[in-house]
């Protein structure tokens, strides 16, 4: 008899039929004469309840019948009598495939904190808020390559290793298999690379842009949806060292164009999972509203989880220049009254307290900032007209700030090389890159999101530890 | 006025209006009076004809238009009068956006060796053979997603960073942020791992199999599909040190259903790609054509790219055991006439030429081996009753040997603690994934498949490194 999903049983696939059901007990409660078994398989957040009269069952198999252990049911799917589930099944049989001892499972009945969770990462997928999470991360991830294929995109596998880092995005990990007690050295002294295994120095990709660009130079449009990595001691709730990156390069963009794609992008990948994860978003909205209790007022949501998503997938983002965005900024009361902590004039960089107040209190909604100060942003973004401000973009989401960033990218070959050289960076080591501008160069953009900020967008999960199946933090590697 | 794709073009989508195309020529041929000019944008290996009246246009700007130039045609598309082509452009503007010096652009008309192509892996996507390639893998990858899904696993991203290393399926890169001419110790002289990045030892991923099955045990079925690590000295056509890897793991499934869902899988994104691909893989099969008849009548393949990868899709996959397996080798005429290097007999790992004879010579398709001798298999596959095989399944394919390396995994407590000491592993590193058999554990199985193998197996290329963008081998980390 083949295995039915608790998901599909939910939705009365085999009802009144003989069904066979496996998953892992949440809850068991009832009296002497009926048992009553709450199972999840991970198909769905909901459960479904499993009716074990006592008298057709052994003691001993329904006393292994615990909180986490996995089961086997076979019986007859009907319509519940009960509330709370249109569906339940009434036991024939039970087999415990896997006992969880309720004196060593962690995972009880009571609510843990996130904290805990984090500790017991391996298990907290079996409760309902990482559940969710993880599913709606899945459906996010899905509608990121849906999107693209559907646009006719080239999804790159860009190097994971590499031997350059001249974006200079940030500190970087070192890969190497040199063997650190008997370092090869040089005749000058110097570590020896020539002798590790790549014959050079190598270290963990920051960005796949580069090699991205390169490959818009043939296929038009292509994307990355891969592993990035930053060895950066920041413990706060939106960094990781490693985390996944989507970053799409397509030739013959400008600007608009650019932002465009990225808004329709964000938007689409909303609305799928508003589609396929509702349930599990409306759990994550519930979940959200009870966390808020416990925080001063100012702190708490405006809308719903639901509504915020609805909200964004509905309307158009706001666009404006950063110039303009000074200007907003300047003219706050919130500035005139001293609540900014840093100054703002033209030329900073926007600080998250900036953002969020353009965000969240001036429009209530994305934003997408362009053309900012060329000192400011990295030597590839295309130069304006003005000589002062590069194409870049910026979008800033409510609650999380920068989700994308982007621009069009410098195609003209003398700018170029002159600002890599202004921030130090050889033109030589980069000749490949340099290539697509030597040979049928165009005008081209792209923008990279971060997709654990877009997953905790989403689910509404305040700390993106929580997002990632297995967190890569300073001091923190487990599992 | 909006650019529209040569792919679309080409099926006639504007035709008799006014087209804006932008792409890299291919080639200019013609004479005074006209000019003929080949353009592809990566949408598709056909090229669109654009048809250039001299008399229209100023000589410069011809002039310009060289192969691997980037250029905005304007024009009307007409039904073509000329051969190889149903449409083409009649140009009335043409804006050069980059040029390609033909004295210095390294991809001109002649046939260039894949092994100089390798150097310039930047410029290769702008071949037919790379753009059919990478077009191919861009389906698959798609294929991978969409089959999953449909059948409602989760897609998990497990952690490629790792601080352990139990599986032991080869050599590891280090990632590190120590200063390596400054590396701190301990009290004893030892390295102190405590003060790098995530305060100890850590390395690349082998695998992503062991966060997987946990996650498995909370939402039934997952998969992963990310890169994996082998630090090992292998310049082999089939071997890279970064590659990406597929790794399904399934609750509640035995062996059998393993080996079902895994033929399923292989057999939809072939099909998937035959549907989606069909000019590309034509133009493949056409290539592999072209470069058997440089080989020995012996190596030359028995059926065409197409035909081979037609009858992986209509066929079953023949299914035996090891046992078996020896059996038919023992008894093969190639055995008997000793035309095996290496010897044969129950108990060895089977080498390629084993695999080889099995697959080409013997069944002349996929063949799943099962229930492998468990000293040559890891020591988390299950026990078979018979004390001496585990449940262990590779798929090997025509042309390319192991494609697909799975098992049903071992559930049971007490012997996968003994299995773990017997090869050198300390339960307690591995806490974690114990817990998946203390708490609610079950039978449940998975596979891993290399996606390299399998995009070498439907382009029909011999090397991998032509399968993967930019190829990292010892001594190479170029781009």
């Amino acid at each position: 008899m083949q295995r039915t999903k608790v998901k599909d049983l939910l939705q009365g696939a085999e009802v009144d039929k003989e069904v066979l059901l496996k998953g892992w007990v949440r809850t068991k409660r009832g009296n002497k004469f009926v048992n009553f078994i709450a199972v999840n398989d991970g198909s769905t957040i909901n459960n479904l309840q499993v009716v074990a009269e006592a008298e057709k069952f052994n003691e001993e198999t329904l006393k292994d019948v615990t909180t986490g252990a996995a089961i086997a049911v076979t019986g007859k799917l009907v319509a519940s009598q009960g509330k709370g589930q249109a569906y339940e099944v009434q036991a024939t049989s039970i087999e415990v495939l896997g006992k969880a001892d309720p004196e060593t499972y962690p995972l009880q009945k009571k609510a843990h904190s996130l904290e805990f969770l984090r500790e017991i990462a391996h298990l907290r997928f079996r409760t309902n808020t990482f559940g969710a999470v993880f599913r709606v991360r899945n459906t996010l991830s899905f509608a990121v390559h849906k999107f693209f294929n559907e646009k006719g995109f080239v999804y790159m596998h860009t190097p994971i290793i590499t031997a350059s880092d001249a974006e200079g995005a940030g500190e970087m990990f070192r890969v190497t298999t040199l063997d650190l007690d008997n370092l090869p050295r040089t005749e000058e002294g110097q570590i020896n690379f020539e002798e590790d295994f790549f014959g050079r120095s190598t270290n963990l990709t920051v960005s796949g842009q580069m090699e991205g660009e390169v490959a818009a130079m043939a296929f038009s449009d292509i994307y990355t949806f891969g592993p990035t990595f930053r060895a950066e001691n920041s413990n706060t709730t939106r960094h990781l060292a490693e985390f996944w990156m989507i970053e799409p390069e397509m030739a013959f963009y400008d600007l608009k164009m650019n932002a465009d794609l990225a808004e329709e992008f964000i938007k689409y990948i909303i609305r799928y999972a508003l589609e396929n994860n509702r349930e599990d978003l409306e759990f994550l909205a519930q979940r959200q509203a009870e966390e808020d209790k416990s925080k001063p007022q100012n702190e708490r949501q405006e809308m719903t989880l639901i509504e915020k998503l609805e909200s964004v997938v509905n309307n158009d983002f706001e666009r404006i220049t950063y110039t303009e965005a000074i200007d907003i900024l300047l003219n706050s009361n919130h500035y005139k009254k001293k609540k900014f902590q840093y100054d703002v004039k033209w030329g900073i960089d926007l600080q998250s307290e900036h953002e969020r107040y353009l965000v969240e209190k001036h429009f209530k909604k994305p934003v997408i900032v362009t053309d900012y100060p060329k000192d400011i942003k990295a030597f590839y973004m295309r130069m304006n007209d003005d000589g002062k401000t590069v194409a870049a973009m910026d979008i800033l989401a409510p609650g999380i700030g920068e989700i994308v960033g982007g621009s069009q990218r410098e195609e003209r070959m003398d700018i170029l090389v002159e600002r890599m050289k202004s921030v130090g960076i050889e033109p030589e080591a980069m000749w490949w890159f340099l290539d697509t501008r030597r040979f049928g160069g165009c005008p081209h953009a792209g923008f990279g999101l971060g997709f654990e900020r877009v997953v905790q967008f989403v689910t509404g999960m305040g700390n993106i530890r929580d997002v990632i199946p297995f967190p890569r933090t300073p001091q923190n590697a487990e599992f």
